[in-house]
C-alpha cells in the first residue's frame, strides 16, 4: 500500500509500528452516536470499543448522542459490553437530536462532564448534522473529535459509503419487489416513496434495483409532462404494470399529489401509493455495511491514536481516507449522473 | 385415516383409487385467481395444473379473474406451463374485482365461454366475494365450482389458515422488527398499520411476535381509555419505546387519529406512525404457505373429480377438508379469544 | 368454545377464572430447555416468564438443561429478564444433553437443588429424550413437570407442530431455492440432504415446496430403481436440472452414496451433493413459531396452575391442547402419506 | 466528472455524445455468461441487451458459455427477453465450462457462427477463466471482446467487487449468523468453510461481519499453534462458543482435518463442522449487484461502441473503469491486509 496526498483527502497507511502509537496522550476516548439511528452503527460502537481496548486505551459509551454529554450519561465499556451486538439494528448507545446542545451553555456542560471523566477524545457516530456540533465543540474546547458517517442517506462527501445506507438499499429493494408482485398482478401502477431526505441516493439505487419505470429525485429537475412521457412510451411497449420510485425530498410535489396528478392525466390506470417509512432505518445490518462499520470504528480510533482532530473517517476504494469535517459537512456526496441515463436506459 | 362426518364439514379420504376416478364426467377444468393476489396463488394454480394433468384431464388457465370468462381470455396449461412458479409472489393469471360478472350479462357470456372451451369444472381461487361468484354462477348454470381460500387477511371459515396468510405474517412481522431498533434507539412509540381489512388476524399474530405494547383489532371493542392505560403502566415498568400495533379495519380510529390522541394525552411521547400497506400482500411465499396452497390445489381437482362441487377446500390440522361455499362465504373466520389475552399477558 | 374429551387428549378452555387459579399450591416454578436448540424456545422461556410472574408466581430459569438442574444453575427471572427475546433464535438458558441426569444420583442432586429453591413445578422445554427424563424425574420424585414440545424434526405426537419447525422449513426452503439457481444455470443434479433425524417432514415439505423432482424420507420404503426411474421420466419431460431431497435419516444410504450411485448409471450427469447442517437449526423464528410459543408457553404455566402434570402441551387447529407425556413419547407425529402423493404428482 | 490517466486503467467520461456514437462500426453484440453463475449475472445481461436496442443494436444471447458459440446456440434478444429478471439467481443464458472452446477447433467453429450471425463483439460475462478464453479468441479471429466480472470470488483485478460477490458475503454471513445462535445455545466451537477458490474474500469479509473468532484464508501464512492460541486466548477471556470461518482454499489443510485436530488439542471442545457450499452461489441479487452488475453491462456496450477491446469494465469508487484483459487475468485483486489485523482486534 502507498500514501496517496490529495487536496482534499488522503489515504492512511495502516499498517503503523504500534509501538510508535502508545506514545501519544490519548489515553481515554468516549464514543455516542447522533442523529437518525443507522443499520450497522451497533458495529462501529463494537470497533471503537475493541480496538481502543486492544491499544489499551479506556473507553466510554455516551447514552442518547449529546444529551447523555450533557447529562453526563457515560458508561465505561470492554470488550465484553459490545459482544453479540455487531448483527443488531439501531444502537445500542441509543440516539437523539439534542438541542440543547445547540447552546453555549448546553455544550459547557458536555465539556465539564467529558473533563470529570477524563475523556481525551470524542468519537461522533452520526450524519452532517452531528459532525457540525462536533466541530463546534472542538472548536471551543480544543477537545479532538473524529466523525463515522453513520446515515442511511448516503449524502457525506468523502466516503464512498455511510453505514446503513447499503442495509437501507436492500430493505427498500426487497419492499418494493414485493410491491411489484401485486403491480404485475392486478395491472396497477405504483407510487413507492423510499427515504433519504434531501438525497436520491435511495431512490435511484433502489429503483434501478427494481426496473422501476421512472425514478424521481431532488437532485434532478422532474416535470410532470416528462413523467406522463414515460408512461406514455410505456404504454407502447406493452409494460402492464409499473413501479415510479420517488424520494421523500422530490421537489415535484408530495407522492399523493403525483398519484392524483397521474390519475387526472390516465383515468384508466390503476394507481396506488406506498410510503416505505421507517422499515429502512431498522434490520440487521448488511455484511458491507457490518464490515464498513468496523472499518471506520477502528479507522477512528486508528486517527485520533495518530494524532488526527476534526476529520471525518472514510472509505474509498476499500481504502480508510480522512477529510476535514468541515469539508464532509460543506460539500455533498454526489448523485452519479450516468446512473440516472442508466435508470433512463434499463427503464424498458 | 378415516372419514369423520362433522355438520359443517367432512375429512376426506385422499387415498382413493384412481380408477373410479377416471370414470367421471369431468375432462376439462378451468383456474382462475380472482380479488386481492396473496403469496402462494402461484402455487395453488401449479398444484392445479399438474393434479388435472396426472390424472388425464384437461386445464385451462383463465386470467384477470371472472373478467378472463367474461372476455374469453383462457389458455390451454400443461404441467410446463408452471414450472418455475412455486416459489414466486402474485399470480401468473392476473387477479382482478370484475363488476360486469355482478350483472347476468356478464355471467352468460362467461358460461358461453365455458361452453365453448368444454370447461366442466371451475376452479376459483380467492377470497369470499369471489367465492360468492362462484357460487352464484353454479346456481345459475350449474357448472361444478370449488373454491379454493387465497387471501392474506385469513378471514374465512372452514380452514386453519388461507394462501398467503402466513406469509404476510412473516412479512409484517419483519417489518415490525425492524421499526422496533428505530423505536428502541430512539425511545419512541410507533403506531403500525398493517392488513386485514375487517379482519384482525395479522394484526394480532404480528403483534403477539413483536412483543408489541398492544394490539388494536375491529374483533375486539378497544377505547381510547384503556389504551392510555396501557401506556401509563408500560411506563412504570420502565419500557422506554412501544409499538402498538393497528388492524387497518380497526373501529376505535384511524391510525393517525389514534395517534394524534395519543399525543394530547402523552405529549412527551415521540410518536410516528408507520403504514406497511402493500409490502404485505407480494413476495416469495413461505414454506407453509407453498405446502398449504399445494395440498389445496391438488384437494380442489381431487375434489371435482369425485363429484364435490360448490365446497370450498380447506386444510384442518393438516388435513384437507370441503366446507359448503355459503358456509364459507357466511361464517367468519373466528379471532382466537385467548390470543387476545396472552398478548395483554406478553406485552410487559 | 367448548370442552372436547377424547381418549387420547382433550382441549382446555382457556377462559378460566384467574381467581380459582391462584388457590392452587403452585407458587414457583423453573422453566428449562434440552436437547437440541430451536428457533422459538426464547418466545416459550419468556412466555412461561412472564406468564408465571402475570399469575403472582415466582419463576427460575435453569441453564443448560438438566445439567443446571443438577449443578444448581437457577436464576430468578422477572419480565425484565425476558426483554427483547422474542425474536432471536437459540435458547438464552442455553440446552445440553445430560447423561448425568439419566442417573439416580444426578436426579437426585436435581432434586435437592428444586428444594433448595423451592420448586413447585418444572417446565421442560425439548424434544422427547427431554421429555423422557421429566417423566422419569415425576415419577420418582413427585415434582410437577410439563413438556413444551421445541424441536425442528416435528417428531412430536401431540401438536401440530413443534416450536422451531416452521422456521427450520423456511430455512432449508430458501436455502434450496438458491441451490436451485445453480442448478438450473448449469444443468446439474443436485442431492440435498435436510435434517430431521429420524423423521422426513422437512425433507418433505421443503422437497414439496421447492418443487423437488424426488424426496426420500425414512419413513418410506425408497429404492434405487425408483429413484432412476424418477430420473428418466424427468429426461422424457425435457427437465434438464433437478433437485432431490434427502432426509439425513434416510435409509436407502448416504447421500454421497447415493449420489455416486446415480453418477455410475447416469454418467453424464453432473451431480453435486449439498448438506444444509446447522443453519437448519438457528436464526429468528418466523412469525408462526414465535406465537406458538408464545401459547405453548402460556398453556405449560396456565396447565401446571390447573393441577395438570405429566402432560405435553400442543397445540392443534390453533387450539391448546395437553397430551400425557408417555404417549408423546411413545407415539410418534406420522407423516402425511397424501403429502407423499402429492410430491409426486406436482413434482414434474 | 473528470478523465484520469493511469498506467493501468483510466476513468472514462460517459457522458458522451450519443450521436457520435452511432457512427460506429458495431451493429450487433452477443453476451455470453461463462464459468460458475454469480448472483446478478441476469441483471448484467438485461443491462447489455437493454443498453445495445437503446443503441439501434442488435442483440443475441448465447447459451451455455461458449459450448453455445461453437454448437451456435444463439437467441435474438431484445428489451423485453430480458424483463422480470433483475431480481433472478442464476443466469437465463445458463453457464458452463467448455473444454472444446480450449482446441482451435472449437475456437474455429465458434467463429464460423459469429460471422453467421452477423456478430461484431462480444460480451463475456465471467471470472478470469473465461477472460482468458475471450483473449485467446480476440487474437486469433480480431472480433472485439468485453469481459464482465461475473463471479463471487472477486479474486478479479481492476474493479472494486465483482457482480455476485456482495450477495455471496449476505448469503454466508447470514447462514453462519444463524450458526451462531446454535453455537451459543450449546457452547460449541463450529469450524465454517466458506467459498472463494484460492481467494479469501468472502471468508474474511464474513468473518469479520459474524464476529468469528478466527478466520483461515490461503492469502495469509496459517498455523494450528497460532489458531490453538487464539482458542487459549478466547478460553481466558470467557468466551464460551467460537466460530472460525475457513476459506475452502486454506491452505493449512481441509475443514475436518482442522477440526480434528482442534479436537486433538482440545478434547473438551464440542467441535462441529459446517460446509456452506452451494447456497452461496444463488439467491436473488442484493441492490449493491444488481446496481453494479447494471452499470457494467451498460459500461461494456458503451465501451465497445467507444471503440474499447480486449478490456474488462470494472468499478471503482462507483466509477465505471476499463482494465486491459490480460492485465485482469494476470493480477490479482489483493486481500485488504489491514482487513485481516481489525478481524484480530475485533474477534474478542
Amino acid at each position: 500500500m502507498f500514501i496517496i496526498q490529495r487536496n482534499t483527502y488522503f489515504f492512511v497507511n495502516l499498517r503503523t509500528n504500534f509501538e510508535t502509537m502508545s506514545n501519544q496522550n490519548i489515553k481515554t476516548v468516549a464514543v455516542l452516536t447522533s442523529g437518525g439511528d443507522a443499520p450497522g452503527m451497533n458495529a462501529a460502537i463494537r470497533a471503537v470499543v475493541r480496538t481502543a481496548n486492544s491499544l489499551g486505551l479506556e473507553c466510554y459509551g455516551v447514552r442518547e448522542g449529546y444529551n447523555g454529554l450533557i447529562h453526563g450519561d457515560f458508561t465505561k465499556m470492554g470488550p465484553r459490553s459490545v459482544k453479540n451486538i455487531i448483527n443488531e439494528g439501531g444502537t445500542i448507545l441509543k440516539s437523539a437530536r439534542s438541542s440543547e446542545f445547540k447552546t453555549p451553555e448546553g455544550r459547557d456542560k458536555a465539556f465539564e462532564n467529558c473533563k470529570k471523566h477524563n475523556i481525551d477524545a470524542l468519537v461522533c457516530i452520526g450524519g452532517d448534522g452531528s459532525f457540525t456540533g462536533a466541530k463546534v465543540f472542538n472548536e471551543e474546547y480544543g477537545l479532538p473529535v473524529i466523525g463515522v458517517p453513520g446515515t442511511i442517506d448516503n449524502d457525506i462527501f468523502g466516503t464512498d459509503n455511510t453505514i446503513g445506507y447499503d442495509t437501507a438499499l436492500n430493505t427498500a429493494m426487497e419492499a418494493i419487489d414485493k410491491i411489484r408482485d401485486t403491480a404485475t398482478s392486478h395491472n396497477r401502477v405504483f407510487f413507492v416513496e423510499v427515504m433519504g431526505r434531501d438525497a436520491g441516493f435511495i431512490a435511484l439505487n433502489s429503483g434501478i434495483a427494481t426496473g422501476a419505470l421512472d425514478i424521481l429525485i431532488p437532485e434532478q429537475k422532474d416535470s410532470m409532462e416528462e413523467l406522463f412521457g414515460t408512461f406514455r412510451k410505456a404504454e407502447k411497449v406493452g409494460k402492464s404494470s409499473s413501479i415510479v420510485v420517488v424520494a421523500e425530498g422530490e421537489k415535484l410535489g408530495n407522492i399523493y399529489d403525483l398519484a392524483k396528478a397521474t390519475k387526472d392525466e390516465f383515468p384508466n390506470f390503476d394507481i396506488r401509493v406506498a410510503v416505505l417509512g421507517h422499515i429502512q432505518r431498522g434490520g440487521s445490518p448488511s455484511c458491507a455495511d457490518r464490515v464498513l462499520a468496523s472499518k471506520m470504528g477502528y479507522g477512528a480510533v486508528m486517527g485520533l491514536v495518530e494524532g488526527k482532530s476534526k476529520v471525518m473517517v472514510g472509505v474509498k476504494s476499500n481504502r480508510l481516507i480522512y477529510t476535514p469535517i468541515e469539508e464532509a459537512i460543506k460539500k455533498h456526496n454526489e448523485i452519479d449522473k450516468d446512473l440516472l441515463k442508466i435508470s433512463e436506459i434499463l427503464a424498458m
